[in-house]
């Protein structure tokens, strides 16, 4: 058995999150599993750096799983992408160590939230963005993404009430910026708790449209009350972007 | 009854085409029909500037139809991107004349064709362009595009064999462009016959491949075959980008 790591890019759309789930085989591990299972002639398992939600997409997310296969590393990448549905592409295998596990492992994650802000209906892009209703207010954007930088308790940007590990993580960076009509959100961070980007995303949309200010973000991580955050923006903005392995 | 100009940006993944048809809802007529219909509480007909093909799309179509609404164009517009899908979006309503006819007075259209040539499969657009096995090449194809400028009997280029009007059409003008992994194909012509654009496109990438010559154009001119011509290159990547009216 040697251990591959693989790169997958995705469109989230038609899918029910990275994960398996009862009842349903439209996941992207099920979907992975069900390809390396047919080229093994047994059940493969996969591991993924991280759980991506319904309708979240990804550029490069990152996965291993043991294979017995001949085959070499670019009829893998080949077999994998001929059998796969066409939302769903392998962009890499790689021979990793056998220790490698892509969770574990991961050291860093980048993740790019997408904003549409025009008047027009984004009628070809409409499931890789949020369209706003208004164009919010960088600056006051950036000064709310300086208060969540660095490393804090983000209990309150979760959406898992029962979270019983640390719910404090370290987040490295956000970068707001605003190209035409699109403003985009770019995290960079260890680790991220469920829903995390997607939280922190809403809240600092609500500080950019004047409806709370930058400093309620201090409020929201000495409290650690989901309520006082921001609504959760929509799965269809989000992307991971890629992972990062020392 | 006040004639309306209507300008209209759709994808038509999910359509049977512009054109009602039997047994389906799903044409972008339709579409409009139903929703202008609403407002009036009457029968509505729209009167667009051509047929496009089931998944072809467009960032602006024309279309024409007469209402009584009080309603302000900018009213009519919100009304009409309220109720019609996220995939269709009006741009624009203007007041025309009570002559207009966005197809008998259309002076010209501009259909653009996208290829795409990269190794990944391109999960994010792949709706929107279709996926060549290798990069075709450009000046080949622009010398045989130079061959089917101009006015001509495109009766070896047309899908219907019935055709009783008329099959001279004239080609303004054809840009053949490669950006990054992208060959784009655009289209300039008074008017154009059904498939016209798509067939064309198959027999230039033909032409790009080395499966004909350029000169193999002037032979589907003289015979009048469509056998002689290329494949009729996929729906998905065609858009129509304008309408000219004098």
């Amino acid at each position: 058995m040697k251990n591959y790591k693989l790169t997958i890019m995705f469109d989230g759309t038609r899918y029910k999150g990275w994960e398996h789930q009862p009842g349903t085989d439209m996941t992207i591990q099920g979907k992975l599993e069900g390809v390396l299972s047919r080229l093994e002639g047994k059940e493969v398992e996969v591991t993924g750096a991280g759980r991506t939600d319904a309708g979240v997409h990804a550029r490069a997310m990152v996965a291993n799983a043991r294979l017995e296969t001949g085959l070499s590393e670019e009829e893998i990448k080949d077999y994998m992408n001929s059998y796969l549905p066409e939302d769903i592409c392998i962009r890499e295998v790689a021979r990793a160590s056998e220790r490698f596990h892509s969770r574990y492992n991961a050291t860093g994650k980048t993740y790019r939230y997408t904003c549409y802000t025009g008047r027009e209906k984004p009628v070809f892009d409409r499931k890789y963005v949020w369209s706003l209703e208004k164009e919010p207010d960088i600056e006051k954007m950036q000064k709310a993404a300086g208060f969540l930088e660095g490393e804090h308790d983000f209990a309150g940007f979760c959406s898992n009430p029962k979270m019983k590990k640390s719910t404090v993580r370290k987040l490295d960076r956000i970068d707001i910026t605003m190209k035409g009509q699109y403003v985009y959100l770019t995290f960079h961070g260890t680790g991220f708790l469920q829903h995390m980007v997607r939280i922190i995303t809403g809240t600092l949309i609500e500080v950019g449209y004047g409806l709370r200010e930058p400093e309620s973000i201090k409020e929201i991580f000495s409290e650690r009350k989901r309520a006082l955050a921001g609504a959760t923006a929509p799965a269809q903005g989000l992307c991971l972007i890629r992972v990062d392995y020392s």
